[in-house]
């Protein structure tokens, strides 16, 4: 029984975008970025429990996250909850930057 | 079993709002755009499942939409969410274009 | 079996802040100002159905809100949904006007 | 049977973020404020009814409250809703401020 945490990106732009994901704690350093490539016009569906690189996100510990973008994505968070009352805080922060 | 996507659109402007929707997926071009009028100082519920031209949306299948407008509106989407696990992400951006 | 649409507003300025409400429908003219004040530094919890003047808002009709007061307030809209299928579409728009 | 009211605070800057909550009433004055820090790069997890100075926050009766820091953070309020029909409105304005 695990939480099912996704993003829904839409990049309803005619450049690829580059995405970078940190993940924030309450009690250690934050991990990341993980990267993420959406298509020029698409939409691309995240599940947090793939990301692996770095390093996959601990079960069961409430995270943030904050998601970036080299051209403006639009970003829903969807969560099929578990049964743990405990849930992860996302946060969506995306904003232009050069890489 | 299907979802029924709505958009509610609130025109609280003097002038008829003429509206595009264009609807983007993860694996092929976006269709549209769809055109609606909501008329001056008025509310219109739109069905998506009815649009159909320049298609059908398709049954389904994820996709998020993209909402432009002639004069600013506000939208707000509510969804009856079939059986089915994958929802659509539904996004909205409106702003004044002129056509 | 009715719906019952609230708007808790939240006035933290140091002035009374006198609000207008406009209701917007699909197929007849908006009904309005309805005037309500909201002390300074006090929240205030507003049931739709208490409206009455210039006209009760009617009943099993949606429609759409829009909230505008002299001084910023917050809004924040709830909803303890009837039975029936086809809910109110509540939208806030908050600024300062002078009256 | 109480209300769980939290609000879940992410902290992405490098300095440590001081916290000023006020909590606002429909028939009294305003309480607070109430201090809490958010460390660099972390989150913060905070249960409403855990504050107590200057006051505990009144079981049972409706609220709102403005949260400030003095470097840019996110919030997001969780509630657990008790039976009680009248659940509290919780408002963020997230700013900076020098202390």
């Amino acid at each position: 029984m695990t939480s099912h945490e996704t993003a829904c990106m839409l990049n309803a732009s005619d450049q690829d975008a580059h995405v970078q994901i940190m993940i924030y704690f309450s009690d250690k350093d934050p991990v990341g970025p993980y990267r993420v490539t959406v298509p020029a016009n698409r939409t691309k569906h995240l599940r947090f429990n793939d990301l692996d690189d770095p390093a996959p996100i601990p079960r069961g510990m409430d995270y943030a996250s904050v998601i970036e973008a080299d051209v403006p994505i639009v970003v829903q968070h969807t969560r099929l909850d578990s049964r743990q009352n405990a849930n992860a805080l996302l946060t969506t922060i995306a904003y232009s930057a050069s890489e």
